[in-house]
């Protein structure tokens, strides 16, 4: 088992939170409202602890669960805190009306906080589809990340695998573009919809 | 029941048509090779037609089944024979290496499409994010779409329900961008994967 920070203290935060305590590791909330951090670990786990805000955190990953519009603040208030750390982008770089995205084109969320964060992290891309409820709710869901540090990938993968979803590798954080703009298909098909439910792709090129 | 063309004889032209034929639709098959599509035409239906390459085609939904690369050299061969009907582009516009896709940045094979296509035709994008083996052997797949016209949108809408798909409109034509990624993204799991695997989407923003 392993220490997992995570900074943030929303509803994405506590869903992450809540599989990774189930996990059996241990969990550091970090915020910058220390009281919401606090109340945060409480919810979560006896055990958890809270960490301080833009000191070094104690988990090897870091989840970086804030908005993607604070997301570069937060990480230039940490600066080489985080170096050898693996930072966790769950972000969706969407407009306030989640009708584009925010990211320059050509690049990503995740690129631009790799950007912003210390050259010694590594950033993934994951989580980013999976909504809070249903990360809650449901079990065996499909996770995908990217990334292009390949240390940081395996050690992302096998932290999915342990909260009882399935890892899908997709490539390096440049695919992460992709994953951005399925996050904003996915809430585009909720605000039309009935607001939850399940798409499948199936995939079979064998005999294509 | 409609008339559906189809312009192109290869394995998605055959695994769209099959399911246009067992949904009742009358077809025609058109390619620039007249013995292909006599061929594809005859395997798909008894009463299947074979069209003329560059005249007006019959149906009112044209499916364009051909490699993105050839795609705007097709429609320069159609120029205004294509006004008035729905053209479904259902191409993966990525390279020969499938390891990225080879579209202009900001802009969409789908949209690309509609650029070289003449201005009285209606382009919709669906179906490449379905594989045509999975579009044999399956029952109800979700299929995406995007398109900017209500009414072209509509109709394919119908048509997809009447293949026995469920349709999931994903926006205006600059969402195929995203069914695009997602088609590479696809292409590229299925190739480091084993080739064939199912993925969820599971989406519930309702308490989030």
């Amino acid at each position: 088992m392993s220490t997992i920070s995570i900074i943030g203290s929303g509803g994405m935060a506590a869903a992450i939170g809540g599989r990774t305590v189930k996990a059996g590791h241990t969990i550091e909330v970090i915020s910058r409202d220390r009281s919401k951090a606090h109340a945060l670990a409480t919810q979560l786990d006896a055990g958890a602890s809270t960490g301080t805000y833009g000191a070094a955190p104690t988990g090897d990953i870091v989840i970086l669960a804030v908005p993607y519009s604070s997301a570069a603040a937060v990480l230039a208030d940490y600066g080489d805190a985080l170096d050898g750390k693996v930072i966790i982008d769950i972000t969706n770089p969407i407009s306030s009306d989640a009708a584009s995205l925010v990211t320059p084109s050509g690049s990503s969320g995740a690129q631009e906080i790799a950007k912003a964060a210390s050259t010694g992290a590594h950033v993934v891309k994951a989580f980013n589809t999976l909504f809070g409820p249903v990360l809650t709710q449901r079990g065996r869901l499909d996770a995908f990340f990217a990334a292009d540090d390949p240390e940081a990938k395996a050690r992302v993968s096998t932290f999915i695998e342990s909260l009882g979803l399935r890892p899908l590798d997709v490539g390096g954080l440049h695919m992460a573009a992709t994953l951005e703009a399925i996050g904003l298909m996915l809430i585009g098909l909720a605000r039309n919809g009935a607001g939850s439910f399940d798409i499948a792709l199936n995939v079979d090129i064998g005999t294509a």
